[in-house]
């Protein structure tokens, strides 16, 4: 980053009052260049430090410089330069079950004792014993249920209360970390590149909106209003003349599927440039982010390592892969091998 | 930062090639820093210059400087620095009706040709007949009705060209001037001016996300992604293997009175420091956004001018101001009067 020029300024003879200035303004003017340049500078040293060298990481730097080169015939204006992330699988891990499923489960127990009809009722009686058959048994109806249980019949300021002290004290099963520490490291380490180059990344997520934005700024770097996913309806009450917003048993909106590009176009108004994905879920934002005018970029993590993460795709029932894992190279969609093209997984693994 | 040991400065004497240099390097270095500190020089000779001196002009740059302030007791940080405007009366005109509703009134003329059947049909046929009375009489359902019509049954890209195309053709009733020239210039400055601090600033409007969506960006400054306002539903479809989102005949969300605290909730994720609106549909979203923790602000356009642009509060049918009104005061609420705080009302009048 040309920096060459601003080095050793020296032989100015005599003492004149501005002797004196000089230095101290060139140095704030130094400083001022130097915090213009560093993002800059850190990146040419340790650009995508988790991902091996590689095909899958040679593809990311190529894209980015491409549509970053002004004057070139890929160059994309940075306003355009939006970038779309799924979060279960695709910026964190989703096995053994999708982390909110986890929540649910722990609330339920928490709740139980104010609900002794749940004893006897599905599914929430299997979910009490611990068995998840039971519960997968009652079907979507039993599973939002569930759902409304946990995530409804308070404030959205309580439930934030209730989510962020949840983070603060679960544990995943496997690493027996807290989970919002359970983000993979070069997923984060592109979010940073992305940003650095000029893309507003947002999260588009199946997940609860509002379940998410408890952790994806420290997560992730990704303030609340770019944060994207599934809804449940609120309504403005007062209480005590204050006003609150009631979350409500009432689903808005499913932000998975084909709803991710519905999503995208009702917050975000304009077409991604830059997707990725992991699972079935995400096909049809991977279909709608790379039909639009090229250049486009879309890439899926696949999740090839049984030792450090988890290996599944076309079986499993969390994260099923099977569609767009037939269609990813005729689409040219970027298949990231896990095992082999991550360094390390976690940040906790360094 | 740490570059202190980069500058050696000292007074041999000399004749070297850095002389030559130096008043260059010292040009150009200051150009950088006047390009950085420009926007607040400008500031400081043309502060709000379409706002009269005054009470309403002081509150709010009182306000502003008093959360900038680093180290203050109200300091906020830039990432809360939340700005929520509504659309309609608060930043353009709504009389003599919502814009929004010309646009379907003219669709409507357009699409009836494919569409005998509504000369006989209210509240198509008053509407072609230029009978408000007989459209008003059609209540609610009607309206929601004509809404659908003309905003659904298409793809969303479809639904863009179409605006674009009205805006690029339609002219105000009484200006004569295209709609997305009737925006109040004080509203635009003060938007800039709050964007110069480091505010973010969205729309929140009753209006239709994707009709505002095509104007913002060049009528306000505001990007599509911080546009809240009223939802159709939308799926996501293939047409011959290309995806399209279409355009359902069904309302997904209204983004008015209750509405507002939460499509502000759903769309950005934390509470605003700072509204403005102008009539009882922003009630509410003034009620959510002051009654945080300070410090807050939040202003009403009061329309007073009958001459210059319209005069109305508590009768008219558009843009009802009561409740509101009789609150201001006592909530705090800056009352903006539009004759006499405003020195120019639209940029075309300068």
């Amino acid at each position: 980053m040309r920096k060459t020029e601003v080095i050793t300024i020296d032989r100015a003879p005599s003492h004149t009052p501005l002797d004196a200035t000089l230095p101290a303004l060139l140095l704030s003017l130094l400083v001022l260049i130097l915090a213009l340049v560093s993002p800059g500078l850190l990146m040419a040293q340790e650009l995508l430090p988790s991902w091996n060298d590689g095909k899958s990481k040679q593809a990311i730097v190529d894209f980015v410089n491409k549509v970053t080169k002004a004057g070139g015939a890929d160059y994309i204006a940075p306003e355009d330069r939006i970038a779309v992330f799924d979060n279960d699988g695709t910026l964190w891990t989703e096995q053994p079950i999708y982390f909110q499923f986890e929540f649910i489960a722990d609330r339920i127990k928490v709740l139980a004792p104010e609900h002794p009809e749940w004893k006897e009722k599905e599914p929430y009686k299997s979910l009490l014993a611990g068995d998840l058959k039971g519960v997968a048994a009652a079907g979507e109806k039993g599973l939002v249920e569930l759902g409304m249980s946990t995530h409804a019949g308070m404030t959205t300021d309580e439930f934030a209360v209730i989510v962020k002290d949840w983070f603060a004290t679960a544990r995943h099963p496997k690493t027996g970390k807290p989970y919002d520490e359970m983000t993979f490291l070069p997923m984060r380490e592109l979010l940073d590149y992305l940003r650095a180059n000029g893309f507003k990344t947002y999260i588009v997520s199946g997940g609860g909106v509002e379940f998410m934005r408890v952790i994806t700024e420290k997560a992730y770097g990704i303030p609340p209003e770019q944060v994207i996913g599934s809804t449940i309806a609120t309504q403005y009450a007062l209480v005590d003349d204050v006003p609150v917003l009631n979350r409500l048993p009432k689903i808005d909106f499913i932000d998975d599927g084909p709803g991710k590009p519905a999503g995208i176009n009702k917050f975000i108004g304009r077409r991604p440039v830059f997707a990725a994905g992991n699972s079935d879920g995400d096909y049809e934002m991977l279909r709608w982010v790379t039909s639009a005018k090229p250049p486009t970029f879309a890439m899926i993590v696949h999740h090839t390592d049984a030792s450090r993460e988890y290996a599944y795709d076309r079986q499993s029932a969390v994260g099923k892969l099977d569609k767009a894992l037939d269609e990813a190279e005729r689409r040219n969609w970027l298949l990231v091998d896990m095992k082999n093209d991550w360094k390390t997984i976690y940040a906790f693994d360094r």
